[in-house]
């Protein structure tokens, strides 16, 4: 049960963001600059980096439903999202990719550990500095995403159509709109 | 030296708030809402739970920047905004904002560590729903920035004077106006 008074029938983010609009609409506007904007990092790559750092930080909503938007933008591909949040060592994913995903773990762990050599081994493999930029940003978000949605301990449902439904919906129409009813 | 390549001569977050203005509106308007906004908890407050999580996260700008604007808030009691960031027990705050204070402790460790007994205390000393809501929020948005300004390795100032001018505009002009320029 959720620390507070939540709407009923709504998951994560989504009873938070329904309880406290002002908040919501910020967030959901930094979320679609990052992960659905223009970029030179695709839509797939991002929303790897974000289930990855979702996973790290064991926010079984946010992972969950950031894994099926990442699925839906790169065709399914349930096999490398898999790889990618919980061991992107053995992920087919670019040099450029990898290094990216090195340095969400760290700041992950806290900003101070991201040192100068993750950055070097990103800039080697062609990372420019926005999308370095980009990548920590995504780390810090979900850092907070991860931390608002268990903080106050919202539903995480079980069922794995519900968020392959709510990813595709998502991945199709950005952050902007307001989610599928649960059903 | 900053892990990209950031306007110079300018600190912190602000550096990073020039160099990607898409991103750094909703993140000041999200800033806005939270810690300007109309709130039953005081601005003084409010900014002290975000200076504690920084200082909690070791974040020399963002806890000297708040520490700053707290003090400015609450009058300038530089000894209770330095206890209740180092050692919130040894603090003269109310049983309402320890609690408060305990709850974002756990959150800068993790969502998970929330309790229902870190939850029932902060209500049992007058907590509402939308409080416990904004200081988990809070909380979580300095894990954010706390990560954003230390994982690109930006300059955080030594000059304490530098702090309490621009914590003193800003407390009394809010986050959607631009900085003072650092000089």
């Amino acid at each position: 049960m959720a620390h507070i008074d939540l709407p009923a029938g709504m998951p994560g983010i989504r009873a938070l963001m329904t309880y406290r609009p002002e908040t919501a609409l910020p967030i959901n506007q930094l979320v679609e600059v990052l992960l659905q904007g223009p970029s030179t990092l695709t839509k797939g790559e991002r929303e790897m980096i974000a289930t990855r750092v979702s996973t790290l930080n064991d926010c079984k909503y946010c992972a969950s439903i950031h894994g099926a938007i990442a699925r839906a933008h790169l065709g399914d591909d349930a096999s490398l999202v898999a790889k990618v949040a919980n061991d992107p060592a053995s992920a087919p994913v670019s040099y450029k990719l990898e290094a990216l995903l090195g340095i969400a773990d760290k700041v992950q762990q806290g900003g101070r550990r991201v040192s100068e050599f993750d950055v070097a081994a990103a800039r080697a493999h062609g990372a420019t500095d926005l999308e370095i930029h980009d990548t920590v940003l995504i780390a810090a978000v979900f850092c907070m995403a991860n931390r608002y949605v268990d903080g106050l301990a919202t539903w995480a449902p079980d069922d794995p159509e519900l968020y392959a439904r709510a990813g595709a919906f998502r991945a199709a129409n950005g952050y902007l709109v307001p989610p599928l009813p649960v059903r």
